[in-house]
């Protein structure tokens, strides 16, 4: 499956097929050519896949910088590092970083490539369902010690190759992670698509090729079509963070780690359903989707060892948030998303 | 005197007047309005000039983060503080950095700016005749330990306030570092106002405030002219290296700082004048510009204790290098450059 992503200075391609890893190198090579390649990779993932990998290009001109597995990756240290690398392995303007990992290496290696002689392009290659929804749309990011994705840019890639058949040596987390993501699309832009989940899915991992293939298709072609209509977050765009301002809170309060992002948005999204009800004075039948993510192996309450007065001072330092009020995704409907601002007092009533 | 520059996504003012120092605070508010401001002020200029700066605001939602004055500053770590800082002081989308200082104090912020919460805007308020250069056209960066300038961005100001009385604090030293880029703006670009400069300016610091604000205004101007038709530095806007490729290598192999940023230019200038008069067979009368400049105090020849092997491996080393070939820039005649290959070989002909 091919699906092409818009954006003002370029249009890209996510290929979504089941071993396509085993072609990667030949694909690169003919549709990005370079003087020279950097593969940026996670080191679990190089031990599964990297020699493989490279066997797939022709060219001799390709370096490899492996990064340790994990969101400590997406340090300042791990950042200058891998700089350093590319400048030491004489990367030219006309070089191209490969990200082949999940969210982090992707988020990594495309600040390193957004920001290394003032930007050089980059292809994505994810190894995580998560990634599937990072690696499209241009973000990408470290953290400072106290905040997540604080320091980035919008760097979009040139190439996404996405090989469902590494997700299979994934653990059940990772699968809760990535395909959080996914319910996400459904909620705020296809009910229909939703409800395909909801009766498609009864367990993870996921086992059908094609069902996988159709899923992850899907819920990258939907995103794509929302951040097409707005690169740079000005507006419509924010919908996508759904369950994030909350989730990213309850990361941060967990220290990183703790639960993977997917999982903390789960949480966040149960309770942006639970503000959306509640301001709006509707019934979204919320219960039928929550018992389904339930049965999933979804946790869909905060965690007790969270005080709700840290996770509201966490959530007002978010991005999103502007003069110590809250831009919100509140859905309308379900398949319908819309951002309202809440301020932090009303914000505290939900947790009561 | 006001000068617009056009960028792809707005157009953005210099200001250029004896005494807008005065006023700084007054303008930014008005034309720049945020929902905070950030001051990022080398320490040096602070000692100067930083309270009465503040006291020309009205808002009471600034903040000030101090750097040491020197290019050491434009580092990894001290990135990363700024960025901590941005944070701690909860600057949002909305706030503005402020850059109050030299070029190094430009790039830096400028860089901070660009990639805190994935970009917001700047105010370039320079204090250095160099920074007139830099403060102009949106290129921000920090230095890796081994090559200056390798980490960073296009990222345009807002606004730029040039108070030519600030200039009265430098060292002369300071003065010929920044008027080797006026001098280069003549030699790529307007041969009449080369031999005004020529003509008018006979010994540096300049004391007359008309000639003074002239000057910085027409090196300006010419500047916004050719980033205006290339931003991203893609083709013309290349000619702004003239005299840059040796520049950069005499100071990365000194240590920065040893020479001032415009002297070492200035070399590079004189040796990129001997280049393009042996490759195309013409002269430039470049002995009469050179004994001017010789006569303002710059030194032309490259240094003795540096070996031109050393020299050539740092110039192949370039942001304009690829595949081993170096982008010169040469004249075609005085005041009209272009954009030429030289491969290692050749180039190493020119040092013998």
């Amino acid at each position: 499956m091919k699906i092409s992503v818009q954006t003002s200075e370029k249009t890209y391609e996510v290929m979504i097929r089941s071993g396509l890893i085993n072609q990667a190198g030949h694909y690169i090579e003919k549709m990005i050519p370079a003087s020279s390649y950097l593969v940026i990779v996670d080191q679990h993932v190089a031990s599964y896949y990297l020699e493989a990998f490279l066997q797939t290009f022709h060219t001799a001109n390709i370096h490899v910088s492996v990064v340790p597995s994990g969101e400590q990756s997406k340090s300042f240290q791990q950042y200058e590092q891998l700089l350093n690398d590319c400048y030491a392995f004489g990367l030219d303007r006309s070089s191209v970083i490969i990200a082949f990992g999940g969210g982090v290496t992707g988020d990594l290696a495309g600040f390193v490539a957004g920001t290394y002689m003032r930007g050089i392009r980059f292809v994505q290659v994810p190894t995580t369902l998560l990634a599937h929804d990072s690696s499209v749309g241009g973000k990408v990011a470290i953290n400072l010690a106290k905040g997540k994705n604080i320091v980035g840019l919008f760097h979009q890639p040139e190439l996404v190759l996405y090989d469902p058949d590494l997700l299979r040596t994934l653990p059940n987390q990772e699968w809760r992670s990535g395909f959080a993501e996914i319910v996400k699309m459904g909620f705020i832009a296809d009910k229909d698509f939703l409800l395909w989940l909801k009766a498609e899915v009864a367990q993870l991992p996921i086992q059908d090729e094609k069902k996988l293939e159709y899923m992850i298709g899907k819920a990258v072609a939907l995103k794509a079509d929302i951040v097409q209509q707005d690169e740079k977050e000005m507006g419509i765009r924010g919908i996508l963070n759904f369950g994030h301002t909350l989730g990213h809170a309850i990361e941060g309060e967990m220290g990183y780690g703790a639960l993977t992002h997917g999982e903390a948005v789960a949480i966040g999204m149960a309770f942006a359903l639970k503000v959306s009800e509640q301001k709006k004075g509707r019934d979204f039948s919320s219960s039928v989707y929550l018992e389904w993510l339930a049965s999933l192996g979804y946790r869909l309450t905060v965690p007790q060892v969270l005080k709700s007065e840290n996770l509201l001072a966490q959530m007002m330092k978010d991005k999103k948030a502007r003069h110590g009020t809250l831009n919100y995704v509140l859905l309308e409907a379900v398949g319908d998303a819309s951002i309202e601002a809440i301020d932090a007092t009303e914000l505290k009533t939900f947790f009561d």
